[in-house]
C-alpha cells in the first residue's frame, strides 16, 4: 500500500473510533511531517484522498478539518425496506406548491434557484451582442442539434480539465439540464417500465416518471453520502429495472456527496445490471471543498452512462442551456431533440461561447462557490438555533440546498401553510417521494443574499416552535 | 344576400366556366364601378372576399388577377382513399436524407428554412443587449413558463391585429414552434391513438407521430386548397380520432392555401366530433396577396385548436422562440413545457421584446414577403422551363416551397442520389407521408438567394430530363 493510503487510513479509522470529532482540525502538513517524518506530499495526498472519500473538508487559510458530521444532527432518511415501484402521482401537488412560493414578495426558501445577485448577467449579455454581431448568418442552421460546435468544444475542455474522458460526438446540447434529463430518461424507457430514483428524489424526476407513465422505485439514500448502494442492488436483483436517475453530487433535496469510491461501484453495479445511469449533475461545480467532485461518468467505460449538466445553476440562469454527454445513447439524444425542440436558442450559445472563450469563467466560478459557502454556513447557524429540539440538519458541502428534518410527529405542509401567511415559501418534504415518506421534512434554499434569507430562517424556526407546541 | 358577395359569385362563376382564365386582370374598380353601377367599396369588398376565398390575387399598383392555377400545371396529390390509420416508419428516411443535404456546400433546394440574408440579425442583435441589460435581475426565475409577459402582450397584439381572438392567458412560449406542436400532440394523446395528417404531411408531424406510438391517418390534401374536408369528414365518421394536425396557410410541403370559408368549416367539423386540431401556422405571415390569411384558429369557438406559432420563419432563426395559442389546453401546455424544458431561453425572448416594442416588426415583414414573392416568381419561371414534359409545379401563394410533381414512374429519391453528386440537395416526397406515397414528388425551397437557388434548379430540370430518358 502506498504511503498516503496508509496514512489516510490510520486518519480514517481515528475518525470512525471517535478519536477525531467532526469540527476537529488535523495536524497541519508540517505537524504532520515532524511527527510522523513523512513527506508533506504524501500529508497532501492523503489529506485529498479523505477529502474525496467525504471524510474531511479544506477550509482556505486554514487547514483541514473533520467534515462528517455527527449522526444526531445529520437528516438521514427514515427506512425504505419493503418500498415497491410504483406509479407516481405528485405533479399536481409539486405544481401546487412550486406556484405558491414563487411569487416576488415570498421569502425565497422554496425556490429551486440561487439567488441572481451571483451571476455576471451584464458580462454575459455583452459578450453575447458582440457574439451575435460577429457571426456568419449563414451559419445558424449549421449550429442546429448536437449544438454550436465552439460550445460542444468548450464543455469537453472542460471534462478534460477535471480528469474525465467524454469526446465531442457524445455530447448534445441541450435547452437546460432538463430537457437532457427528459430525454435520457424518455429514449431508454417504455411506458410502465421500472425507474429507480433516490429516497427522497428531486420532484422532477418523480414528475417525468409520472408523465411517461413510468413507475419509480425509490431507494434509501443518506444526506451525508447518497444511496444506499446495498439497497439499490437488492432492488437490481428483485425488480427489472429500465434506468436509474441519480444525482450523487449535492444532491438535491438533501445535499448529500456521494463518496468518489462510491462512485465507482455505482457505475460498476449498474453496468453488471445493464441499466442505464441518468446523472443530474447540475451542482456538481458548487463544491466547497478544494476540488470538483468527479461525476460518476468518470467511470463509465461501457457509455451507459447519460452524464447531464447545465450552466443554469453556475452561470446564466434563464439562458435555458445544458447538455448531455451521453455515451452510446448519444445518436439517440441528437434524435430526440432534433425532432422535439431543434436545438437550444442561438443567442443564448453564443453568449457563453464569448464568455467561456473570453476566460473568467474559472474566477467567477471560486467567486460563486465562495459566496453560497458563506450563505451555506451562515444559514446552517441560524437553522440550528431556531427550529425545535429534536429537528436533525444537513450539513451539505456544495449547493444551496439545506435538509431540514423536523420532529416525526410534524408535518411540513402544515409549517408551508404557516409560513406562507408570513410571506415565507418552503419546498415540504411531501414533493420529494412518490408515496410523501418525507412529511416531516423540508428543503430549504439558503443560495440568497442574507436579508432574504436569515430573517426568513429565523422567523420559520419559530412558527415550527409554534406549530410543535400547538400539537402538544 | 349583400351586393358585394353577389358580384363575388359571378366573378367566381365566370372563372369556374373558364370565360375569366388565370393570370386575367379583373375590371379595375373603376370599370367595375361604369360597367355595373356598383360602388367602388362594393368591388373593393367582393374582391377581397375572392381573395380570401383563393380565388384571385392582389398585385401591388396593378389590380387583381384570377390566380387559381389550370390543373394541369398544379400537383395535385393521388387518391388516398383506402388508406387506414397505420404505424409509422419514416424517421429514420426524414434524418438520413436531411443530414445529407444539410452541409454548407450543398446548394439549398432541400433544406426547410429560408435565406438568413432575409432577416435583420444585427439589429436584433443589438435589441437583445440592450434588453439583457437593462432587464432586472430578480425578474430570471418569474419569467419561466408560459414564458416573458411582455413578449405574451406582443403576441397577443398581433392576434389582436388580425382579428383573432385570443387571450393572454391562454399563450405559452415555446422553444420553436416544434416544441408546442409535440407538446399539443402530446398532451390530447395517448400511445395507439390515430391522428388525421394532411397527405402530403410536414415530415416532422409524422416523426412526432413515430417517437409517440401514434398512428397516423393521412387525408388527402390539394396542393391548391388544402385538407379534403369530404374525405376528413369520412375519416372522423369511420375511424375514432384523438387529433388533427394541419396546416391550413402555404402548407409544408405543398404551399397549399385552405379558402377562409373552408377553414370555417374544418372547424366546425372537427368541434361537432370533439377532436382537437393542432394548427402549425408557421408560414401564415408569408402571405404573397394583401393580408393575412385567417389561422384556423379565428372559428375556435370552444377552445379546442391549438394554434402554433414560431418567429424563426418570420424574424429570428435560430432563437428558437415560438408560442401555442393553446386553448382550452393551456394549463396543460404550461405543465408539459415547465416540466421538460422549463421556459424558452431568455437573452432571445428578450431580443423580441425589444425588437417587437421598437415597432420595426411590419416593416421587416413587408419587406420579407416582397424578397420571398420575388424569388418565388423567379424559381417558378426557371422550373417551369427546366423539367420534363408531364412535370405538375405548384403554384403557392405564399411561404418559399414549391412542390414539383414528376411524371408518374420517376423516383424522387434517385433523383435525389443524382443530384447531391452534383451538390443539389432537395427533399424527395417519399418524406412527407407514411407510405411513400408520393415517391414521384418533391419539394423545393426556394427562399434562399437567386444564385443559390436559380442554377442549382436548372441543374435540377436537366437530371431529371436524364434520369426520365435513362428510364425509357
Amino acid at each position: 500500500m502506498k504511503l498516503y493510503r496508509q496514512y489516510a487510513n490510520e486518519i480514517a479509522a481515528m475518525i470512525a473510533d471517535g478519536r477525531l470529532r467532526p469540527g476537529d482540525r488535523l495536524p497541519s502538513v508540517r505537524q504532520a511531517r515532524e511527527r510522523r517524518g513523512i513527506s508533506a506530499s504524501t500529508v497532501f495526498q492523503a489529506y485529498q484522498l479523505l477529502e474525496r472519500e467525504g471524510l474531511i473538508v479544506a477550509r482556505p487559510q486554514s487547514g483541514f478539518y473533520v467534515d462528517l458530521p455527527p449522526a444526531e444532527r445529520v437528516a438521514t432518511p427514515k427506512k425504505s425496506a419493503g418500498v415497491e415501484a410504483a406509479q407516481v402521482q405528485v405533479s399536481d401537488l409539486v405544481f401546487h406548491v412550486l406556484e405558491q412560493v414563487r411569487s416576488r414578495g415570498t421569502a425565497p426558501l422554496g425556490s429551486a434557484f440561487p439567488g441572481p445577485d451571483l451571476f455576471p448577467l451584464g458580462k454575459l449579455a455583452r459578450a453575447g451582442a458582440r457574439g451575435m454581431h460577429a457571426m456568419d448568418p449563414g451559419s445558424i442552421v449549421e449550429h442546429l442539434s448536437p449544438g454550436h460546435p465552439r460550445l460542444i468544444e468548450e464543455i469537453e475542455l472542460r471534462y478534460r480539465i477535471d480528469g474525465v474522458s467524454v469526446g465531442a460526438e457524445e455530447i448534445v446540447v441541450t435547452n437546460g439540464a432538463l430537457e437532457g434529463l427528459n430525454a435520457s430518461l424518455q429514449i431508454v424507457t417504455q411506458p410502465g417500465d421500472t425507474v429507480v430514483v433516490e429516497s427522497p428524489a428531486f420532484y422532477a424526476s418523480l414528475q417525468a416518471i409520472e408523465r411517461l407513465g413510468l413507475k419509480a422505485l425509490p431507494v434509501s439514500t443518506c444526506a451525508v453520502t447518497g444511496i444506499d448502494l446495498d439497497a439499490l442492488e437488492m432492488a437490481l436483483r428483485t425488480e427489472k429495472v429500465a434506468a436509474c436517475w441519480i444525482m450523487p453530487s449535492f444532491q438535491n433535496p438533501t445535499g448529500a456527496l456521494m463518496p468518489e469510491a462510491r462512485r465507482r461501484d455505482l457505475v460498476a453495479l449498474l453496468a453488471q445490471h445493464a441499466v442505464p445511469l441518468i446523472e443530474d449533475d447540475v451542482y456538481g461545480e458548487l463544491y466547497f471543498g478544494s476540488q470538483r467532485p468527479k461525476p460518476a461518468k468518470a467511470f463509465d467505460a461501457q457509455g451507459t452512462v447519460l452524464h447531464c449538466g447545465s450552466f443554469s445553476k453556475t452561470l446564466a440562469p434563464g439562458y435555458r442551456v445544458g447538455w448531455v454527454a451521453a455515451g452510446r445513447y448519444a445518436s439517440q439524444i441528437k434524435r430526440h431533440t432534433l425532432m422535439t425542440t431543434m436545438s437550444a436558442s442561438l443567442p443564448a450559445q453564443t453568449a457563453l461561447i464569448q464568455f467561456l472563450q473570453a476566460g473568467g469563467y474559472e474566477r467567477h466560478l471560486r467567486r460563486l462557490r465562495g459566496s453560497l459557502h458563506a450563505r451555506m454556513t451562515a444559514a446552517s447557524t441560524v437553522a440550528e438555533s431556531s427550529f425545535p429540539k429534536g429537528t436533525r440538519i444537513s450539513r451539505p458541502r456544495g449547493g444551496y440546498f439545506l435538509w431540514i428534518e423536523l420532529p416525526d410527529a410534524m408535518d411540513a405542509m402544515a409549517l408551508n401553510a404557516l409560513a406562507l401567511k408570513s410571506r415565507i415559501g418552503v419546498a415540504p418534504g411531501h414533493l420529494f417521494s412518490p408515496d410523501q415518506r418525507f412529511s416531516n421534512c423540508l428543503r430549504i434554499n439558503v443560495g440568497h443574499e442574507a436579508p432574504a434569507v436569515l430573517p426568513a430562517l429565523r422567523r420559520l424556526g419559530g412558527l415550527a416552535h409554534e406549530l410543535l407546541e400547538r400539537s402538544e
